[in-house]
């Protein structure tokens, strides 16, 4: 039998901070695709566009008159999942149908006054601000609700809705089921091993550097050694961070400056604007603020969706659905293809 | 405060399967939709087309030529994700780099001779042809293997590149995430309740009757009460079942019944071929086939994508993948919905 190789001979590998598996069979990146192809995203946008209900001076649904606002934005969704006040279900007659209330608050955050610019396409500066919006919303929101998410879907292979620079921040009574699980597992690494595990991978992936994508000082971005979308990362600090709102000032700007060169090569890869949905993880809010948490470690994950080209993505359907994720080029491969990307935004090039 | 309503209040139902919850927010439906459409199913299919390598006679990429077939037939995919062999991977060196070999195999198998039929349009007795083929490669492959999935992705919005009715099998030697959750909730509940979860719930389902599809004498369909995708149905014998290797002649014929019926209603719901991803989980079998698994229930699982209409679908994203999955109508609705639907197909009703 010949030796093991990674990119030649399928295998499983680990997802500690999920417990769970991803089949890894970079031979299928062969099979040639003759499935459904994505619309690549709209190039036209209109920088300032009255009826858009996320531009500045812009009238919302509820009848709302948005400010001039020449910075970061942030208003109540229009259309809540989560809303502060629900009444109580009442107990459950069964253990096979148990209802909870949910309560909390969704809110939409403008990252810029422009709806033809991107986060790669933005200042330094502007990705500064938006990190301290995130900062003042998870303090604002942390302080009654145990978990606020912070999230962003990127373009409309995303189920985003509007091409206006913004993500979301929807913060809920209950600890949601991801972070619940991200909870355990760090909890038990912790115990087990005496060292936060994201801190731990962080320093074994800052020497083994085959899944390193970018980094400086404070940050570090890697393929992980356990990725199910073909170019997910992990964005993830050098030191111990439990939340947004503990980076120093120093942080802030070399995490707005690892976004920017992230999020560039990203564009880079098929020269256009890269869809995902990212988020950011950190120590839950809310009871937990005075609890040790000393287990978590914060960390962005950044899922983008497309596989071969700008129009051919992943689908995470059958096997994936039913049985567990499997992906077609190992995250080695995915790193280095970022890592060897440029850094200059490809639309700068072109002016 | 006002009266508890489910479809006015959000709340969240717990999963016993996967023991997860789900964000019901049905007031969501609501909000108007301004983002991505998909491009509804293809409608003019050629009954036969011999350049697509499913059909009878034609020749595919290895050189094969496929049998003129004229009920089912099996071959081994031409890229399958899992081999009978691979070489060993080595043992791990850090807790946070785990490895392992995995083998198995995967299959394709066509339902029909013609590309331009779907498994709601087929005979029953055709049906009960593709429910008998299943049954083989259980046998065949659950010898060997621990865990064998057959799924289908129905349409290219779920990944399918081949309109040729199919569906796939991956048999592996290892139990994959998913089937390896519902062990452990099946045997957790097992435990407690004496019963097996899933034998409790059908009977619980048929006298509740409110998020049942369509029912026989042996078989319900419901929208289960911890639903995520909107249209989502729970397939379920009435009688405790491990396998489908164990059903009897008079199921199997009642299985290809109520099958047709449910994909009928679903083809109706739109009026298109309705997409979905479906499979099967029974007890794990290989060198489970000795063990007590009277915990688990067969089952079948529907996870259809859309969601307004035959181009609007649901996008699992942002929240969703980082937090925790969320609806925009209650599993009762949706239930209703289905069941109010004729049980003539759309397309027989056009002749
Ligand atoms: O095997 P196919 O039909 O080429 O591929 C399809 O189903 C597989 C199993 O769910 C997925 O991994 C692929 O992403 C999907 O496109
Ligand atoms: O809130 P939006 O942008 O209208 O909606 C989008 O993000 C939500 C949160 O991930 C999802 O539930 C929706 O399916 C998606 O279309």
């Amino acid at each position: 039998t010949p030796v093991f190789d990674h990119a030649e001979h399928q295998h499983i590998r680990y997802n500690p901070l999920r417990d769970t598996w991803v089949l890894v069979s970079a031979h299928r990146m062969k099979r040639p695709w003759k499935g459904q192809v994505e619309k690549p995203p709209e190039e036209n946008i209109p920088r300032h566009d009255p009826l858009n209900p996320l531009c500045p001076g812009a009238t919302r649904v509820n009848g709302e008159v948005n400010p001039e606002y020449d910075n970061t934005f942030v208003f109540d969704n229009d259309f809540p999942a989560l809303q502060p006040d629900s009444p109580e279900p009442g107990v459950s007659d069964h253990p096979l149908f148990q209802v909870r209330a949910a309560t909390g608050v969704c809110k939409v955050m403008c990252f810029h006054p422009w709806s033809d610019i991107t986060l790669p396409l933005m200042q330094i500066s502007e990705i500064k601000n938006v990190i301290e919006k995130w900062m003042e919303l998870i303090w604002e929101l942390g302080e009654k609700y145990p978990w606020v998410q912070i999230f962003e879907n990127k373009g409309s292979m995303m189920g985003c809705s509007n091409p206006h620079p913004h993500c979301q921040v929807w913060a809920s009574n209950f600890l949601p089921n991801e972070p619940s699980l991200a909870d355990r597992c760090q909890r038990d690494y912790y115990k087990k091993n005496g060292i936060p595990m994201l801190l731990d991978y962080a320093n074994q992936e800052s020497q083994r550097k085959v899944r390193m994508v970018v980094e400086n000082e404070d940050w570090i971005v890697v393929v992980p050694y356990w990725a199910t979308w073909p170019f997910q990362t992990l964005l993830l600090p050098r030191r111990h961070v439990l939340r947004l709102i503990d980076l120093t000032g120093k942080e802030k700007e070399s995490l707005a400056s690892i976004m920017k060169r992230l999020l560039t090569k990203y564009d880079n890869l098929f020269e256009i604007a890269f869809p995902y949905s990212m988020g950011w993880h950190g120590a839950p809010t809310g009871i937990h603020l005075k609890e040790d948490m000393n287990h978590w470690q914060l960390h962005a994950h950044y899922y983008p969706p497309l596989l071969r080209s700008a129009t051919i993505r992943k689908f995470m359907v059958g096997y994936e659905m039913l049985a567990q994720e499997q992906r077609d080029l190992t995250p080695e491969q995915a790193a280095e293809r970022l890592r060897n990307l440029s850094e200059e935004h490809y639309a700068m090039k072109r002016q």
